[in-house]
């Protein structure tokens, strides 16, 4: 399996855009099976699948066991899943943090953001200074990720910081659904890099735009394609990578 | 609740090293409870807490219900557990990615880190840029994070990339032990910031030194503290900081 995914974007630089191409990483769900049980699926980059179960298993205190790839999307353990149970990981084969769903659980759960709201480049290469201006904590430790809700035309209306960038997110969208804030009215700017379960959590609040100053994964890019959702990356000065639903970027 | 928190450091600086005081991210343990029984665990900065959980709930399909602080490091719901059940969360309480353990639960499991194995900070600065060196993906996609592992002197041993910078660690430990590698005379160096969870996996993998380019958060420093591992965080040019144990680096 690949690593690494070529995809077809548009580059924006200035007032110029252009299709491109670019390559992004590979988030691909790997299922481990306990002699065919189902017992867990993690999200990770495909290669060295093996070790990374050994690496996991080991970290969880779980005996090593003999295990083989299954397919592509497959590892299978010669053991059973009473292990797995006894450290809380069985049931985390579902667990949205963990990497459960991929895009069929979504299907049943989100609908496409229908909203047709645009805003425009311009919009998207001031966020980042505003972000910063408004990140109190992270110019003074360097941990925390941040994530924020804009207005189309670029207005800062909340900003959420956390160690965890789903966390981050959690709170923004916790306190929107409080504030009662529309969300096909808003974008969704990232500090960080946007994999599927940010994505995910935007579709699920339905906002119609995410950006973000860095990589987008290839299932990000899947899930807002599917889901209508238009992603940016590496939103840097005058420049950023549009990969899905350019058509809301005038 | 706060979420930065004061601590202790040494100061390198080329040749120099001082005593300093640096501020870090406070990563922290809530539980959240559904009429009194514990039902998920969220490693996350405090703060914002109600909003985090119902951004979570939201985002894990489960019907919003009233919620309210219970102490500093729990969330009361006015729900019955099984929405969490079936959702796949309520097992996920006691899973190692969605945050469980804490210390408590690393204590049953691992021990102190007891090689008194040294390197120097003129070593650990080397590292950055060999693992740029080493890593093709990176340049390519920008969406990677990367774990490896060195010699005592600075010689790289391996590298493993992950979209999930905790897969990184898991590809590269799991590498480790199917090769027989001494994790005491080792040290792992990471791409980006040090969490808890890293700290765990390298304590469980028993590697004295851990060092990395960004920042680490207060939970990973308690736990460096507590199993005897040296942590080291911004390595940057001659520069960086200890946050832990020292007296292992000359």
């Amino acid at each position: 399996m690949l690593r690494t995914s070529d995809v077809a974007i548009e580059r924006a630089d200035g007032e110029a855009r252009f299709p491109d191409r670019d390559r992004v990483v590979v988030e691909a769900p790997l299922q481990l099976r306990a002699r065919g049980v189902p017992v867990a699926t993690i999200m990770r980059t495909p290669g060295h699948d093996l070790e990374l179960v050994r690496g996991l298993l080991h970290a969880e205190s779980i005996a090593p066991c003999d295990a083989r790839q299954d397919g592509e999307d497959g590892v299978e353990l010669a053991t059973d899943e009473t292990a797995f149970a006894r450290r809380g990981l069985l049931a985390s084969a579902a667990c949205g943090v963990c990497g459960r769903a991929a895009i069929a659980d979504l299907e049943t759960r989100a609908k496409s953001v229908e909203s047709d709201a645009g805003t425009t480049l311009a919009v998207i290469a001031t966020l980042p200074e505003k972000l910063r201006a408004a990140q109190q904590v992270f110019d003074d430790t360097g941990g925390l990720h941040a994530a924020a809700l804009f207005t189309l035309e670029g207005e800062r209306v909340a900003v959420r910081e956390d160690v965890g960038r789903h966390n981050a997110v959690d709170k923004l969208v916790g306190w929107a659904l409080d504030a009662r804030v529309d969300p096909t009215r808003h974008l969704l700017f990232l500090s960080g890099r946007a994999g599927y379960e940010l994505v995910q959590k935007a579709i699920m609040f339905g906002v119609p735009i995410v950006a973000s100053v860095s990589a987008p994964s290839s299932l990000a890019i899947e899930l807002a394609e599917r889901f209508n959702v238009s992603l940016v990356g590496f939103v840097r000065g005058n420049r950023a990578n549009v990969y899905a639903h350019g058509w809301r970027l005038r």
